[in-house]
């Protein structure tokens, strides 16, 4: 790229897991300066931090941060309260799951937006998906494009006039066609974890419903799966 | 009340500040349940905090919670950059000012957002206001509209039916309105710190832009101003 261009630069929500690196992939391979964000929330397992950090060294993001938020003080959760357990019998399409934490794209959204803000960064990259989505409310595009309108009202640079985006490059995609296209970005999913309980060596149980989902997306898309399974 | 009654469930937004104290009053007198949050979020002073602890116990909130959030490492503030003074020179109505906090009321109202769906509460009051506002964009009616419009798109109770709101009572009040509205329920303002610059003992600078505000709204209400300042 030349030198005169003017930087993009974009704030990337990193979890740690399969689509937010393919996520954070496809923000570079359209050119975008990266800046990723992680957020220590109370979660049952580190391996997801520890593998966002990774990621962006690996994949040369050019800032990481990991916030912390406490989300225990707020509890509702069988992902940040101890008294709830992860279940493991399968996804229920229907109801919405106890691993759903109560307005968490909101708040990591909402730091995103205050470091979009300071960075001077346009554009938010949010790995969330309407196909395989677990059943949260705060994954459908109806929600993304209220959080962007408000997003717009909220800053100073909504009101200086620059137009904040939330890019969701994932959400139409299956979770077959998302390892498909990272394979093609030459992501390292190995580098990735996407388990509710991994243990603490990042091996995955291989029985909650994002594990179930990521292995049946590697299989849907023909492709070896990676994980590291705490029974291989 | 009769006990039949359904318990109405709010929670309240308390700084520590006039304007949440009195939101908090409001809220009172029509009837909720009030559970009160607050946030440490780096700001140089921890005088409002204390304030804000004292406040909920003596107004009898039902419950207070200190969410801690690191704002630190996003800086890009007066009131969380060491590095940036805060100006005591008067309230310039042109621009947003250094005292503006990134997406701070994103960043609360998403806490709160959590909150409320975990005590089932469909109200949440902020005592934000577009009158004596500082020129901050996340105090603005059509914000507020924005933020509602996506809470309710962005939880459990968004897709369970219930509708949930964003009360700002105090919005088109003049700061002495909010005084004389405040006084009328009781409110005991000696309790409150607005100060940007409050030192150990509570007691207000007197010259930046929330105590000038706060000084003359005292005035032009006709009310004896009962902060306490750092040079009496």
């Amino acid at each position: 790229m030349p030198q005169s261009q003017p930087i993009k630069k974009a704030v990337i929500l990193l979890s740690g897991g399969l689509d937010s690196a393919t996520s954070l992939a496809i923000a570079q391979s359209q050119g975008y300066e990266c800046h990723t964000i992680s957020f220590d929330y109370g979660q049952r397992t580190h391996s997801e931090l520890v593998a966002a950090e990774r990621l962006s060294k690996e994949m040369k993001a050019l800032s990481h941060r990991v916030m912390e938020v406490n989300m225990n003080q707020i509890g509702g959760s069988a992902l940040t309260d101890d008294q709830i357990d992860v279940p493991t019998d399968g996804v229920d399409k229907m109801d919405i799951p106890v691993t759903y934490v109560p307005a968490r794209n909101t708040i990591f959204l909402s730091f995103s937006l205050a470091l979009a803000e300071v960075l001077d960064a346009n554009d938010i990259f949010i790995g969330v998906n309407a196909v395989d989505y677990s059943g949260y409310p705060d994954c459908r595009p109806a929600y993304i494009e209220a959080y962007e309108k408000m997003a717009n009202l909220a800053t100073r640079s909504g009101v200086e006039g620059h137009q904040l985006h939330i890019q969701t490059p994932l959400m139409a995609l299956t979770k077959a066609e998302i390892i498909q296209k990272g394979i093609a970005l030459g992501v390292n999913y190995r580098l990735t974890v996407s388990c509710y309980q991994a243990d603490e060596l990042s091996r995955a149980c291989g029985l909650c419903d994002s594990c179930r989902l990521r292995k049946q997306g590697f299989w849907e898309a023909g492709v070896v799966d990676p994980t590291l399974y705490q029974s291989s």
